[in-house]
């Protein structure tokens, strides 16, 4: 099937078309209407619905995080020396920034994206089935950490991987402590509600580079502005255990990490079964399948 | 005079030999005796003594700070186009990252720097007569600021610019309301009471580069360890108006900055009159008159 060929629907979302920075309203729910029971209250759903997250402070206990702790560790002294796609280094270093599809490669990671817990409140804000889209862990190390500029996800697995519609979140699971000091993750509350599309166009293959540096898909600083002023910054800090389920579409970024603390998470992404990639809207080829599951 | 000649007095701090990181206790006070009266109580001078810096928020109102803040966007202006070597651009762009000798070069700032409030707190902590060793503006822009990496200002001071003593101390008098987000001084307390001699060896000019991005002088990554360890991280961060004092041998830094809110600062640094420089420990030229006042 060829990239022509998977595209049926509409682009409901253009970006990067080359037309210059755009807003344009979210058209699709928050969160959709379901009857789930599920683990979060209204009024969590309510501060979802509002602010595009939600933070869940030491929800899973210790026991647990150890064991994903030592789970980490032991596919970073794998990932050390080894050569795989997978592995995104640091753009100044050597150093591992992430490594991919640790839900399909690793049992315990496995485990945890099929968790109930996790999967019954993300079933509960999307509002029907639900599948991994994305999976990495992302190592932030002490001393060399570099930030994650500001970006929407949405905007590039939409116009990179052909997702159509905003129904999807990501699960961000601290495996140490998170402190205001070593670069946790900023989000901008209420930014969800617009979609911002960026300037420029895509150049082929360039998830080769963004997932080390965003060069694409980056908001300009006007809007960014206009973000900050209207809802502010929050950086929801915690414990290991910490939960921070957050929007596709939310603005998002994280700065740099001198200390000698780490600040390693595992990021869940999931999908709506009702929203399935499309081609991506660059009309370019999809990405690989370990960074957007098509299968 | 040339350098040899200037030099009069044992290295009591020798780093940067060749030898290695090595650990010297500090061999001088941090509050030295005096009888001044002065703004700071005895607990306040307890607290620098134990932690290594003082947070005083709020402590110039905003009429001054306004009058502060528009005087730094005509130095930022001034600044853009020009050439001089005061004008320090960040490492990875041409952004303004500082503007030295502004005590030297401004009236405002020269006012700021002989403020009775800032002078007689500084005399009551160094006791004696002080002056300017060294003043900048940092810009820390929005989206662009990049992190100062951990370092001891004295280590480099002593090197470089043959500081001879622990007996000076810096004043950062924020211009813009600080965040936990936005890049703000990071300060290891008791860090201070360690003097953490630094790998490598001091290349000629290195002044030129090192205030873009520094590469000697800089700490192992073990010692920083062992000092969070021993210390944990403050970040003391509050509305423009508030003051931070801080040894000249505390470990501090910050991180990059992301967020549209800038971050800029005035930072003034006083010598003690029974401390003045001599030749450079490195053995090399003294860097220049607008880095390290020597007249």
């Amino acid at each position: 099937m060829s990239a022509t060929e998977m595209r049926t629907i509409p682009d409901e979302y253009p970006s990067r078309t080359g037309a210059g920075v755009k807003w344009i309203p979210r058209k699709d729910p928050v969160v959709y209407p379901n009857d789930d029971q599920g683990p979060l209250t209204g009024e969590q759903l309510d501060f979802y619905r509002e602010n595009g997250y939600l933070f869940l402070e030491s929800l899973f206990p210790e026991e647990d995080i150890s064991r994903f702790r030592s789970e980490l560790r032991s596919i970073w002294e794998h990932s050390r020396n080894a050569r795989a796609p997978e592995i995104i280094r640091e753009p100044e270093s050597e150093e591992i920034r992430s490594v991919f599809a640790v839900h399909r490669d690793n049992d315990v990671f496995r485990g945890l994206s099929r968790h109930p817990l996790l999967v019954q409140a993300v079933r509960q804000i999307l509002g029907s089935d639900v599948y991994i889209h994305q999976s990495r862990i992302n190592f932030k190390p002490g001393f060399t950490g570099k930030e994650f500029y500001w970006h929407s996800d949405f905007e590039t697995w939409h116009v990179e991987d052909g997702m159509p519609r905003m129904r999807a979140l990501s699960c961000s699971l601290a495996l140490e402590d998170n402190y205001p000091f070593n670069g946790p993750l900023m989000v901008i509350p209420g930014s969800h509600r617009h979609y911002v599309s960026c300037p420029g166009t895509t150049p082929e293959g360039n998830y080769k580079s963004s997932l080390r540096r965003q060069i694409y898909g980056v908001p300009d600083h006007e809007s960014l502005t206009r973000l900050v002023q209207e809802g502010g910054i929050d950086m929801p800090a915690g414990k290991a255990g910490s939960l921070i389920l957050f929007d596709c579409n939310i603005m998002h970024g994280s700065n740099s990490n001198i200390t000698p603390l780490p600040r390693s998470n595992v990021f869940l992404v999931y999908n709506s079964t009702e929203n399935r990639l499309a081609a991506p809207f660059s009309g370019q080829a999809p990405r690989p399948e370990y960074i957007a599951a098509r299968s």
